[in-house]
């Protein structure tokens, strides 16, 4: 979520929460993240979303933030443990940067790593290490967004290219979300509606809830609510989103075009 | 806290907490920080903490650990704000290391930062990021448990000089305590026996909690327990606690000693 004020992510949390060990097979863990300025205050968590204490606890305190990144896990590299679980943070440029992965991506620890180590033993975790290792390398302190937006752009092309790579990050300033395969967004603004979630019997009216100036984009793998236009990203899309807004939509090349398979001669027998 | 077996950390947290806010003048936020392997469950909040929400559920949640850092603050330098609040946290040598400081550093930010820069205003955070920096110029990967010891004594020395300098540490392998001013210290191994906080009508049998191999250290400024006989540590003094044990004790020259000061003779009037 990116918005232009403080926002409550509870409604979009409760979409989200059941798809993590309830409704869906994404049951290795959870975690979200908080920004309050250039710090966060995250939670991660080794149950189950839907079935975990700190998840309630979540659910039921309202913790106002204008970027939030939340992530339910599948393992598929690494065993369920905190230090897989993401999102995964590190401090550069005096920011904390946050991220969360879902997919696999095949051979990304051969990418070499210099600043940044990884904690946990996901490709994942690595790639975000990686990724952090290059704007490192090329700035030593913060660009303006348009040039991050670019090189994000730029580094998640050969990510994406080793396999799946929807992904989220941001460093309280932009959040980025790059879509792999798979990524839906919604942009909420005056006149606010009535919206109701898909995984659970809760809606909510944002007319109550919102001023006349707020804005907030919501970015999910797939839409969280039944009856608002959620837009499907094409894939090798990056979207940068400040202040609740689409700032920048990036598209490269297509994505997972399969060479041509060579025919293979059947052997007479 | 430092411990040989995962452990619960609530009746120390008990005795803490209300110091927070409540019976204490340390209402300027608070956290916590438990160590799994590598990785931390770390919680950060801005409200005193005898007073917080998220230190209820703490305090009603059992998240064993071997190794937990908690802070609870009186802002001196930087607000209250998320980005000013203990303990911090950075990735170094593949493992978190956090960092918790009761006290004021005069000049420190004057100390270079190269590779780790501070998110937050306080002193505190600036003086975590150089004795990492210094850490990481002089290892490529993590050194042995000793050489780390001895190179974060000489670390805290020249902060020590600063000010006041009371610090509690760790990489989830080592638990560092520094006594600037004030700090004590208690090993609970068996015979266990009965404890009862000092700010809290609680008390515990931890005959009843424990096994018979279990070892815990607890450090805090102050004595948490009225029954149980602390160890005031001589400032100087950085103690290197492992599996719950004082694994080394480093004393290095007398801090604060007052300089000569010159003789001023009055003017006659």
């Amino acid at each position: 979520m990116s918005a232009n004020v403080p926002t409550d992510i509870r409604f979009s949390f409760a979409g989200l929460a059941p798809r993590g060990g309830g409704a869906g097979p994404h049951c290795d863990g959870w975690g979200i993240a908080f920004y309050e300025g250039r710090a966060v205050r995250a939670f991660l968590d080794t149950e189950p979303c839907a079935k975990s204490d700190m998840a309630r606890f979540i659910g039921s305190h309202p913790i106002k933030s204008r970027t939030v990144i939340a992530h339910i896990r599948q393992a598929n590299r690494g065993k369920v443990a905190l230090a897989n679980t993401h999102p995964f943070s590190r401090e550069l440029w005096g920011r904390v940067w946050t991220f969360a992965h879902n997919g696999q991506l095949r051979g990304v620890k051969a990418l070499p790593l210099d600043f940044y180590a990884p904690i946990g033993a996901t490709d994942s975790e690595h790639a975000f290490c990686w990724m952090l290792d290059q704007l490192r390398a090329r700035h030593e302190s913060l660009p303006s967004p348009k040039e991050v937006d670019r090189e994000v752009a730029a580094l998640c092309l050969p990510l994406a290219r080793m396999g799946v790579f929807n992904m989220l990050m941001s460093d309280g300033r932009s959040l980025y979300a790059f879509c792999g395969k798979k990524l839906s967004c919604l942009t909420r603004r005056a006149p606010f509606g009535q919206a109701t979630l898909i995984d659970e019997d809760r809606k909510v009216n944002f007319a109550e809830e919102t001023g006349p100036n707020d804005c907030v984009t919501v970015v999910a793998t797939g839409p969280l609510t039944s009856d608002e236009i959620w837009t499907a990203i094409k894939p090798g899309t990056l979207l940068a989103l400040r202040e609740g807004e689409v700032a920048a939509s990036i598209f490269s090349e297509p994505l997972g075009r399969k060479k041509p398979q060579p025919r293979i001669k059947r052997a007479s027998c």
